[in-house]
């Protein structure tokens, strides 16, 4: 069976206009980072700009780097920036928090939205978090809703006149599936429901057009495609029709109309500044911001097809070459409904995945059996997916992942 | 009139056994800094700890930091750090959040404990974030409760059979009053309503005993007197004989019991990690731990004795150099209800902070009309308070901040 060489993987690299994006990432010697999904790399220029926020804005600049370091208006200048990702209009996005908490604040604005209907329903595959957050929520507003989970495409046929507010996941963090955003929504719409939209695995990784698909609420990660580094605050989108419906709970002064003024009685900001909530981790966002500039100099178009180009050979040569040892595709094959990930289902699959770390090409592991590989376009290349996949054919063949060792859990998988 | 001489002022920090830290923290060339209440120093260690948590454990160990440089683990290890400053045992404390969003958390507990007790109770002077949060929540779960504010110390006759929570912050943002936590607290018990402590101003300023003081729950600011930089995370304190009775509502993965089985259903985790909800920005959550290790080298009682000599001082040289200028003390003199700053009224206040800045004397102002200066025993010497001082008394009696530009206000102030 014939599948491409390493050399023809390398000249697809020398042709790829993205190329050059590499190396304005740090990438440690010796590794093949396929777990940009998980925690994007580091951006060159972010040791430099932090250190200039430690030493320049805070350590110099003290209490007046609020204003002269523009810190009190990060989350609506980094809001602004993020929104050009992802279809988004200024004044729509602020960054804040932590993906879990903005769910709650749309969430709670969603089923504020649509009085009398009582169910919220995503998928029993969304990312925990999302059903965790719907179930605390649910259970403090004293259990007059429910949350009905349909697997994959079975979410389109439940939608109904009771549903309130429809939340997934764009791209599915485990088997890395893609719902179709504007059919979805269409559908929620026709009855009345709202949309909430996760964009974890997609704010960054491939274009998304939220006002296009007329999404009523979205919220999304800073630390995974967008590089902003471990645990970057997150971001919260609300359509600007819906602003000034509602006043979400998680009310701190930060999203006071005037948090200065020191009144006694919150009265909301106008427009998204409302959905902020205390003061923001500055450190963390200056980081996050060096990423999305970075992000923001690529053209999404190419690094969605550079995207589909390198899972498809990745499914390509695995299917070549690692036959026979049980792997089996959990991702789509179909363009349209892939993420920005391969993953395969082994039993073994845990081990698998810490015997490739120790060779240096790190994917992660998804409860119970998902050996998940991210591809970021921007500093991942087709001869690493070569490369890769020729460790992957060592480690499978030699069966080193029989190694005890490589059967511990380890706390964070 | 007779008061301290400069000299004698060097001479009280020759003899100060604090005086050391001051080495320990950057402080600006030509800056006199009386605003470490509202954003603390930064440490000297600070910048290298951060240079080697973005380039080290994001930028070469990627998705690896989570376990080998303990990301994971920080919001309790940060934890059980701050609960040696405040009382508390180990394991009933998670930085995580803002000080808003714990709030939130806390609140919720409380009210849920205290089933038909219908009263929440603060005071008009609260910081105003806790008083939102607090209407967020009530408006949230329907109105059933409702805030009442009583000034100063009238709150303890106001505890009754109907208040399920009394919710103060220990030390007024504003005057720097400080309520009497232990007295407090048994008057709440005594009609069986809980306490929430805000500790923003008092964590790593003074002696804070939680846990002597039978506290129920408390939250507090990374970015004040823990030194933790712009925005850095907060903190609550759970008593663990509540932590099992209670699953609060920002139920994020982080605190469920099992965060990498990802499980559908949420089941809270064992003790206080359960008040953790989505996952913390590491690289501010770093610089915090660097401000709190500095901080448990200090003894917190010098630091109070320090911070009330401070204040002594400040206070007497105003009342004998600034005499006739208006000034109005709004803090108390009694030690015991002194936190760590002393705030005076003027209704030219924020005009008069602004001349006083511009000479490198940095208070801050607090709306209508407190001029704020923060004493931070660290990094702030018995020198520094003549010589703010002998600032103020140059920009009263010039008159400068007459001058239209230091009328304009900023955006943070």
């Amino acid at each position: 069976m014939s599948f491409p060489t390493r050399a023809d993987c390398a000249a697809r690299d020398a042709a790829d206009p993205l190329f050059p994006f590499r190396q304005r990432f740090h990438l440690p010697p010796g590794v093949i980072y396929l777990d940009g999904n998980s925690l994007g790399a580091m951006p060159v220029s972010t040791p430099a700009r932090l250190q200039a926020a430690i030493e320049q804005e805070w350590g110099h600049e003290l209490i007046r780097g609020w204003n002269s370091a523009g810190w009190y208006t990060m989350p609506r200048r980094i809001g602004d920036k993020i929104a050009r990702l992802i279809g988004a209009n200024p004044g729509e996005i602020v960054v804040a928090d932590s993906t879990s908490i903005n769910l709650f604040k749309v969430l709670s604005a969603a089923l504020r939205l649509r009085p009398g209907r009582r169910i919220l329903r995503s998928e029993p595959e969304n990312f925990p978090t999302d059903l965790y957050m719907a179930q605390g929520l649910i259970a403090l507003l004293g259990d007059q809703h429910v949350l009905e989970l349909h697997p994959g495409d079975s979410i389109i046929d439940a939608i109904d006149e009771e549903t309130a507010v429809v939340m997934l996941t764009q791209v599915n963090y485990r088997t890395g599936y893609r719902y179709d955003m504007a059919s979805i929504t269409r559908c929620a719409h026709a009855t009345g429901a709202l949309v909430i939209w996760d964009l974890a695995h997609s704010a960054g990784a491939m274009p998304v057009d939220l006002n296009g698909c007329e999404v009523d609420f979205a919220v999304g990660c800073g630390y995974k495609y967008l590089n902003g580094g471990p645990g970057a605050p997150a971001f919260v989108f609300v359509a600007e029709r819906h602003q000034a419906q509602f006043i979400q709970p998680l009310s701190g002064w930060m999203g006071h109309a005037q948090p200065f003024a020191f009144d006694t009685q919150y009265t909301p900001a106008e427009g998204i500044a409302r959905y902020l909530c205390g003061t923001q981790p500055v450190l963390s966002m200056t980081a996050l911001e060096c990423g999305i500039d970075l992000l923001l100099e690529a053209d999404l178009e190419q690094v969605r097809a550079k995207s589909l180009a390198l899972s498809d050979l990745f499914i390509e040569l695995v299917e070549a070459r690692c036959a026979g040892h049980g792997l089996e595709l959990a991702t789509p094959r179909e363009h349209d409904h892939r993420g920005s990930q391969v993953c395969w289902r082994h039993p073994a699959g845990y081990a698998m995945i810490q015997a490739l770390i120790a060779r240096g090409v790190i994917g992660d592991f998804r409860a119970p059996d998902i050996l998940r590989f991210g591809f970021t376009p921007l500093y991942v290349g087709f001869a690493d997916v070569w490369d890769a996949v020729d460790t992957l054919v060592t480690v499978l063949e030699t069966g080193e992942w029989r190694d005890p060792a490589y059967q511990q859990w380890a706390a964070v998988t």
